[in-house]
């Protein structure tokens, strides 16, 4: 990565930091205390990770302004009032150098097809195509390979990494980021059976994805049977994620890696989806609910409900349940041992007795 | 989407009914009687959402023709037999209307590798690569940036979405359609560990996808690791599968989203497999068997087998033993009340007993 | 496939053999004993499958010196040492053959941008595009369509099929094996919530693939937040899989289809995860453990753990759990009995009794 920063630099950056000790080092990275070497920015958010100051070859480390300790040789601290915040600031400006915003243009190798509107404010990068009636709105970034669609409507100032396809008719917002190998409009996948015959039902629909919303790579959308998918405003989504036709997901939603989401299910806004998670179709899944990784959920769920495991159920008894589940051999065990010293007190039993090692060698 | 339909088009389209009130809105869209909006068409299938006539703001709604409600102004009613079989058939026609098949020919931008195969009758979209030895057959359409290996050999009239891959020697039979980044033909995962070291087993084999498969986004399917990897005639697979290497569907099977088919397994003749179920390898499933979703097999399964949960056992056993499971911390309370009881009857328990709150409260 | 075959070259390649019959037919695929057909060579690896030789149709079958059958009329058999390190020479003979090594040299439809460096001894396909910085090894095959983002570095004799990203900045070490759609480089999934809205955590590092890795189909590999995400010298991955950000892959680990590895967790050597498994973030999972197929790993697992289930247990637990849970409706009914019984004795239980049958007739 082609960064180097002075000290100096770095706390004109950060707009505040009180300079101990001097680095000759440029700094060029960014790394963990433990993990850090020259060259490397560092820094110490919690106080419980002391030790690994006096340890870290770090070149710079971030430190809070009452920190009791004091750079190596070689190294040094800017004192400040919250690490963690003037980190973010570097990193937001590291990102701005490493990821410049291409200019606006279109590289000679794209294909536009007659009738693609593409504005003069975008960027449309090596081998893109762009079919008839496509609008590419200003400011916007085809990264490059990037596939629109007959009649896609792309909003301004998004960015389409590689390998990205939007297909006929879908819309984007404002600001969408999408990652590498996103499809945005593959179809719904819907079948007639009729005399062992799977005919296919039209999938016409469209996808909407509202501004800001980001979906990681490789993810599939698909389009709606009729009327539309939709991403609500300010969701995130992570890679390899299956969103299903007629799915609709609310506001600021976050779904984690390689979730499954089944036909014409709803989201409220604020919903936390696991990695891993399914949902069976057509639920209503409220707002601000939390559902954990690998779940299955096959109800409709109330709106802040938390949910773990497969079936879904309520948090709090999925956690007793999975303890539990790893005592079931002592428990069949309780049971036999109950069984025989039950008979051997004369009661009789209605459902028959099983020996106490049964369970773990049958079968 | 750029549709637009006057009443008595749609009456001619479906090739019945009667119209009853008059809308001066063209019909450009089609939706659910809730959301349908002036410009939409909607229908009543089910009398039990009768209710939601009367709200609806759609200008056209196709009723049974003994319906006893009246349209609203400004709004029609085509009154018919079957409306669902009605929209069925508006369904397909916009579906034509909307993806038009390309006409035939080869777009400049795309590259033909000198001995590619390519009949007249194809149309070979922008940016598309077809190596030596590839085949293209009659009324297939390769939409855009597809990629075909050597000797590859595509059928008539298939569809290739955007940045499907099918790699070399692979074969597709007739009316295949594969959404957009589609793998046909990766490696198989096999290796050979020697001394520490994964030494790769060459996947020499190949694929063949049999008539009318259809296959949705970003699903892989690995050729054979010699022989072949096969997809059954008529066989529909979801978004993001993975078909690992000489496995072999039969026909007619349905496999949902995420599933995961693991090395030579088999599967008969309408097999339907759930979102995200998985199958071990070796397996043989026999036909019309279904697996639900989330499901992981681990042993074959009879005919008409069904099963879920992982590992999998019967549905109905599977059922019972989701309702039990949340219902274990009262299992285990009681259980110890057996236990505290036995001892107050004199009772000696071989296996020990445990207090009532243990469960709950121990990690 | 292009392949044709005469006993003695068949005999000549594996550098052993003693060849008995003769078969006018040349051999042009390999299958097994069952399947084969005329034209095939087979193999007998195992000597519970005799009776199959007697049945194939194989043209040529590889067998054990002392085998004691005799070929059918026009069937050649091939008497060596082991028949199974036969049939891997011949493979890999096959492979050389069938995925000869592209020549040097780009194609005139690449995109280069200026400051992209690529060896000599590189071959890049048509259409793919490699950005400014960025540097191609020698022996290096881009097959077609991939893209090389900005000062990403690619070693020497890695082979990238079709529709590869490398996102800028990553690394890849020496004969690394990219299969279609993979991605690497895509940002990892970090925000922090502020007011309800959802702020972009910049993800600036980059991604190391150590030598002799091979990547399966459409799998994403997310680069770290800062420093790097790294998979060691000799793993192997295969297709859809989801390793986030900051995750460290040890050296020849083997890590199976659809797997979701969450932020920060680290795999020493030697780890082997089964497919569809999931593992939480910032775990660290000691070498040379396994774990068992759709496993939720949720805590920190001990070099030489060998767990499954989810939430994951050690794996004789949880043979034990697996077998118990579909008898719970039995040990329901079993618990119920017992408190009948010792209601009829005189016992008062804490806890209240329930009838036999209620866990399987209510909800």
């Amino acid at each position: 990565m082609r960064i180097a920063y002075k000290v100096d630099d770095l706390v004109r950056l950060v707009g505040e930091g009180r300079v101990e000790g001097q680095s000759a080092q440029l700094v060029v990275s960014i790394a963990a205390l433990k993990q850090a070497q020259p060259g490397d920015i560092a820094f110490l958010s919690n106080l419980k990770y002391k030790a690994d100051v006096v340890a870290s070859r770090a070149s710079v480390i971030l430190v809070p302004e009452d920190f009791d300790g004091h750079p190596a040789a070689g190294q040094a601290f800017i004192r400040l009032a919250k690490p963690s915040l003037a980190l973010a600031r570097i990193c937001r400006e590291i990102e701005r150098q490493l990821w410049p915003k291409p200019s606006p243009g279109i590289h000679p190798s794209a294909v536009l097809q007659p009738g693609a509107e593409v504005d003069a404010g975008a960027h449309i990068g090596p081998l893109c195509v762009i079919e008839a009636g496509a609008q590419i709105g200003a400011g916007t970034v085809l990264q490059s390979q990037v596939y629109v669609g007959r009649d896609a409507r792309i909003g301004p100032d998004c960015w389409l990494m590689p390998k990205v396809v939007i297909l006929e008719y879908c819309q984007l917002g404002r600001r969408v980021r999408l990652h590498a190998g996103v499809v945005v409009g593959s179809d719904g996948f819907g079948y007639d059976t009729n005399k062992g015959i799977h005919e296919k039902v039209p999938q016409i629909g469209r996808i909407v994805i509202e501004d800001d919303v980001e979906i990681g790579a490789n993810t599939t959308i698909d389009r709606a049977r009729f009327n539309e998918t939709r991403i609500g405003e300010g969701s995130k989504i992570d890679n390899l994620v299956q969103i299903a036709h007629n799915v609709i997901i609310g506001k600021h939603c976050l779904v984690a890696a390689q979730v499954g989401i089944s036909g014409s299910t709803t989201l409220g806004d604020y919903v936390v989806i696991g990695g891993q998670a399914g949902l069976t179709g057509h639920l209503h899944i409220g707002s601000q609910t939390m559902i954990g990784a690998q779940s299955g959920v096959t109800h409709d769920l109330d709106p802040k409900s938390y949910v773990r495991d497969s079936p879904a159920m309520p948090y709090m008894i999925a956690q007793k349940v999975h303890v539990l589940k790893s005592r079931l051999p002592d428990l069949f065990r309780r049971v036999s041992s109950l069984e025989e010293t039950i008979g051997q007190l004369g009661g009789k039993l209605s459902v028959p007795a099983q020996p106490i090692s049964s369970p773990l060698h049958k079968k």
